[in-house]
């Protein structure tokens, strides 16, 4: 028996978010499903991150334990060619058995994309977020560098158990600006639940000139409740997982 | 009553080709049906080019007559608003009343998109057709260039009717390289059925050493048939069509 790690990537669009939930097409579950058909038994897969319903993956990791005749290079392309056009295994490892793709991880990062058009786009709607009319952008690079460090996030997302603490290290985060679109980075530790979106959400009110900066830095530095609201999920990418 | 001219752009993904056909999603139908929300009564509305289903489109040209009491930003947002996300109207004008899009167009420019990956991408193969083993394209520059002029396509698609002839005036063709992406760029007067991705198919057969480029050259001078092959149609798009 070894434990293999997998790289995925996925369009979000189609999927009811990233962890197994009965009755509906979910990452998880599709992966299972393709495992299953190549002749696994093994009771489920563990995954690094919790994407929502139409949250994008670039680098989703995976485990799970099994017994594999062939190759590794065999296993991707079996597994590949067992899996729906919106999802693939871009990497395939052996790793210790004693590996977890969440517990192990010490960074994951984000990407979200924006657009600024008065018109819908079919291209790039699936993927970004479109906004307009347009903000001027001058504010997000410091804006940016307001999350970096280690801050408590509770006016930002709620952690993953009802009694898990909400204290993360972000260890970069910027705005890039690439023609009409915008993309923002950032690094953490680890994410509260809904937590780059919110924090999207948020840098483009302020953006705006419809959230007083002052109100974001309270938020960050005294946990003052912000007004609610987040970035669509469509704009999010999990880019990468990392481990030492 | 007046004419109007619609720039539509779509997703061709789920739709079953630009022309209505009875119980098919097709952009005709959609377009219509969007209409009758608002009001039309019309037959149907006239397009400028026939696209397959999964050809996607930026600058297809719809046109109708109606009598719409508002301005013609309030039928854009109107008619937006009644179509589906993977269709949007770019552009509404007013135009004369014999104004036809198919038989007044002067010109319709494609663009095809191919990216070299040993892997499935779930983002771009949705818009491009992934080739692999990558092929060199040292040889493109030159095969674009043998389309340019007036030619008789037959080798190289049908007649939109069974007794057209199948001489085309191309005005520009050529090959772009952007990192792992090539895009083939090509504007003629007109299109035979299929043509532009049998272009591509063959286009990259011969960069791909599988065929060789002194049958294409008879091919287009003599008529002389090649063996059968269409570049898939996700990796199309219909990006203009001009009017003097």
């Amino acid at each position: 028996m070894a434990r293999y790690k997998l790289t995925l990537a996925y369009d979000g669009t189609h999927f009811a978010g990233s962890q197994r939930q009965s009755g509906k097409r979910t990452v998880q579950g599709e992966l299972e499903a393709g495992l299953r058909r190549l002749g696994w038994t093994g009771d489920s897969v563990l995954l690094a991150g919790r994407t929502d319903s139409g949250v994008h993956a670039w680098g989703q990791v995976a485990a799970f334990d099994w017994e594999w005749p062939h190759s590794l290079e065999a296993l991707q392309k079996a597994l590949n060619a067992n899996l729906a056009p919106d999802m693939v295994v871009r990497e395939v490892n052996v790793v210790a058995p004693e590996f977890h793709p969440r517990y192990d991880a010490t960074a994951r990062r984000y990407r979200y994309r924006i657009f600024l058009q008065p018109l819908r786009d079919p291209f790039r709607e699936r993927y970004a977020w479109r906004v307009w009319p347009p903000f001027s952008g001058e504010v997000l690079p410091l804006l940016a560098q307001l999350w970096v460090g280690r801050h408590d996030f509770c006016a930002f997302g709620s952690p993953p158990r009802a009694d898990g603490h909400t204290q993360r290290t972000v260890f970069s985060a910027g705005w890039e600006k690439q023609g009409d679109e915008w993309y923002f980075h950032i690094e953490a530790d680890a994410f509260l639940y809904r937590m780059v979106r919110r924090l999207v959400y948020v840098q483009i009110a302020v953006a705006r000139g419809r959230l007083p900066l002052e109100q974001v830095q309270q938020a960050l530095e005294k946990g003052r409740t912000l007004p609610a609201g987040l970035a669509p999920a469509q704009g999010l990418m999990l880019m990468e997982v990392k481990y030492s």
